[in-house]
């Protein structure tokens, strides 16, 4: 059985102690959130569990074997670092930390102690992104071509993040755990609408090496809500619609032949298919549920999770190296640490 | 009555001679285009039209008034050039010209010789584009935040010219029609899937002076056709969905208000507002019967177009931006000829 | 402060006592069910609540004001009116009771004690129902013309009811709490694929005294989920999307106008009007919560609920001439009680 | 090659026109209209094709092998019949007479001259209901359980038809093309609401020998535009929406399976499938050049067409009967001519 503490008790917070204590190997013994409305709104729900307004004493805990660090972004390092030292085995909301540095440090601290350190990406624990894995691993795609996202909505305008961070974090996740390949340079774009205040719409485009693009929209200023990506292979495509109730993930049998030895240079050397649609039947458990039972097993067996430390830092450097393009317009940066394939 | 001449009788010939022909005030005399298969086809529907391999014999027709070029891009300048030296009114498709150099020079010698000189932008046209520039105009919208537009689907690979020259053209002859403001730089990515040939899919980001962003995606290569367009303002915010038979244009009473003196640094700085959606009832009369007699109109009585060679010249200007910056994965570059407002 | 006994914990029960254990009025004391393991549910979830597995303690209990009925349509008369014998407020699933007999005798008991009754039709307090009925009766719609409804979907066979009971009922309650009139007669047909079950598909046609007509069709077998409605008018007409998570009502202004006195009568009598299109703001508010507050507002200061027992009595007559009219493939059959306007 | 007269130049016959023009095998050598205007349109499109007033003339008309009946409802019989006598093949459009005596006369007619009589049931030469009667034939949906078509739109009042002979129509000859039952029995029900005027909302129900039913929606007065059928069977179940531009047939590996032996009466005896669901590639040629190549076919080598008379009378058959229903507030009316398999 599992002790399982949570810090911070806001928007996710919920749903993990729910998630958490609905597994049967593990419980959540304790919660702590500086606000007191919060705290007293645990116990009304969960009179079992142990509320406290200090994150270090729930940190100290004895009774508690793995931490959830589910606070603002800035606090993530320095909550996760010190359950770290305090023997914990630690799961991080994402992004997993402020920038690249503190990613590594926290990969570092884990392997030295032999903890289970995971990143809260949650998107890669549903039955959709599954299902994308999987058509991309068996080939079903063909080469791929491009990965585009949209996330966009009329969104709570975050005060300590942009809305890369806020958003395009769960494409860059996404990305990270279907494509075979590390993008190799960014150039993003953007505007904070408030003045003084994180960029509310941006634009990122992710080169690779070789013929594929990715590109991820958000924005908190949309009129309507989109949660779409496309994801173009040579043999097939995919449209993922996140807000479609039955149909998430469509299949298309489309695409191009290039004909590479036209006899006359006058011709169209581009040929277009169009096929039949298809959407798979997805699993349909709830990812966070998934997910815990992943970081419980994890820490029971001391495994790897998928969305270990070294993911959480991929997705970061990019945010990072988006960040710095912004401030200049699209300026293209090369990501740290990718090596060209 | 106007008596029109066409040359190319290719795609979007056929739809220029048959709105023309429809007109009272106008006739097509002369078809020209270099393939007799296309020529037989103006014979059969209409056997009064006189056609010819050679755009110079179509030039040089005494009975030709106004000459409509629709061509392939390359021969834009050429032809309407020489139209002009002819002493002939010109409709030259968009692009104008593969260039911004080309389309100045048509600029001058239209000027120099007091002929109309019309761009077809057709989407100026359309009911749809007519709304969104009324209620730009008007106010409706409060202070404009972004306009943002994705137009993609499996299409024809262009030969001669990229993505952004072949379908983001629209865009931005349609920004430029609705939009107060023209952008002072640009970043734009994109790639070509096909070794050699245009890139097919490409994003392309519009710096503004003032808290104003724009963005167009265009692709050839994607398994939905998708033709949508968001433009956000601090009162109301628009989506323009030109797939939509009966309601393209939604006017959401949408948006944030900022409190620029909060008592408490801490507290949320930003409101929101949903409200109300409505769907203006639009004009439906088809954009090239309301363009062609706009034409016909303008060389009567010797007025300037909507969509003059100067709308024309703007819109190549951010394509030739465009193309510089693609081929420096996204470095931004300034609009030549735009001073900040 | 309302003390509610709930009997039944099945699939809507847990909704009934969240929605009344969150009112500040009301609290929920006693949940009575005769599966051990749903009381378990009860007992980890709200622990100061008590629990049994007979109906008639939790009627006796002193404990309890109030009795909201949960259970399978053929026990609903039987509970509720051993609670109002016991002289506890009602509040009853819809269908109200098996048939209009019941449902009346129900209403007798509750006057003679005067108890309140209510019958849970749930759509009538959200935001859409509500916003209907107020374009109704404000005259928005002008003359009503008809009301029709598609309620389909792959859903659970009840093995005590037919689809018209189970969701058309639905569709009756909204009916009645707009419309301004009541229907007169019935026509249904409908079809059990499984041997022996009740109907599973259903057609249900009401006449109505003047130019009105009505029609529901509902099916547990659709591979769709399908929850639309339209209301036609003769100035406007609406479309109710219960599917929709955000526009969920539109209002068309469109219609035809009947020019009485034609000079020809070979010219078209009937014109069309096509005009804007407008989806109002909705209250977001959980419908059952708005009803939970509803009733325990009734109780406490003895007032008649919008869906008393007299709504729940005409719908359940509708439905037993729908059920008599299915017997015999469209007969109609004509409602009892309702006298032509 | 076969020559065409088409009687009537109003809103179907510019296509029967123009795709008759463009088959290889035929020519449109005449066009009769009572509306001079009408006939002058056909002599500016077609100056090879002779016009006149007078139907009889086209039907006297030597250079005249098949004449295309496309008049009001009311003139079907009196000029398709006059055709035959003169010895004419046949293609009339839908419905193919007022009544059953009318199209049991002219297939008896046709029969005893040897000659081809056609109706104009258009959807069966689409490829979306070519690919449904394929689906349906080859067992994939297994045994079938109903069909459910909506199909309605703000559209023209008729003057001589009601709602269920200009619209169900299309339903009715799709049914009869891809079921391989006839309805036994119809209940129907409708309303006017110009008064004097035909029924402009409808409802139709159709009983089968076996578990199946059918069901038509048709309205003249609705805000939106609905062109949906489902098609449910035991195996898999179609949804087949003629508005989609690309997706217009989905099947869905959804359905019950029903257990005929439990071992515990009070167990569900029906159980769920949902799976994956699959859109076809269909064939994207016109529908009305796929039949007028048919029937020229059928002319040249005297085959019987796909929409014969026997096809057009088991329509007109079962709209006789709702019509009839209609009268009777739903009472069913049985089919005459059908005996149950």
């Amino acid at each position: 059985m599992i002790r399982v503490g949570v810090i911070g008790y806001g928007y996710w917070g919920p749903n993990l102690v729910r998630n958490f204590s609905e597994l049967r190997d593990a419980q959540v013994t304790a919660v702590a959130d500086r606000r007191p409305e919060r705290l007293a709104q645990v116990q009304r729900r969960y009179p079992g569990v142990r509320v406290m307004t200090e994150a270090a004493d729930l940190i100290a805990d004895p009774a508690v074997d793995a931490v959830v660090v589910a606070t603002p972004v800035a606090l993530h390092f320095e909550l996760a670092n010190a359950a770290l030292h305090a023997g914990k085995h630690v799961l991080v909301e994402k992004p997993m930390a402020s920038n690249s540095d503190e990613a590594s440090r926290l990969i570092d601290e884990a392997e030295r102690r032999r903890l289970v350190l995971m990143v809260d990406h949650t998107f890669i624990y549903t039955g959709a992104v599954q299902k994308i894995r999987e058509l991309v691993g068996t080939g079903e795609l063909g080469d791929l071509y491009y990965y585009d996202s949209v996330r966009i909505n009329l969104g709570l305008f975050q005060h300590d993040v942009d809305v890369l961070w806020d958003l395009a974090v769960h494409d860059l996740s996404i990305m990270d755990f279907v494509l075979p390949q590390q993008p190799v340079a960014v150039s993003a774009t953007g505007l904070a609408h408030v003045p003084g205040k994180p960029k509310n719409i941006a634009y990122m485009t992710m080169f690779f090496d070789g013929p594929m693009i990715a590109h991820v929209h958000a924005s908190w200023l949309a009129p309507v809500k989109v949660r779409r990506t496309l994801l173009g292979g040579s043999r097939r495509m995919i449209v993922f619609d996140d807000l479609e109730t039955s149909e998430k993930i469509k299949v298309y049998d489309s695409g191009i032949s290039v004909d590479p030895s036209p006899e006359n240079v006058y011709q169209m050397l581009v040929g277009y298919r169009t096929g039949d649609m298809w959407a798979p039947k997805l699993a349909v458990s709830e990812a966070l549920a998934v997910e815990a039972a992943h970081f419980v097993d994890c820490v029971t067996n001391n495994a790897r999770p998928q969305s270990d430390g070294e993911a959480g830092l991929r997705v970061v450097r990019l945010l990072e190296a988006a960040s710095a393009s912004m401030q200049n317009h699209g300026r293209p940066v090369d990501i740290q640490g990718v090596t060209a394939g």
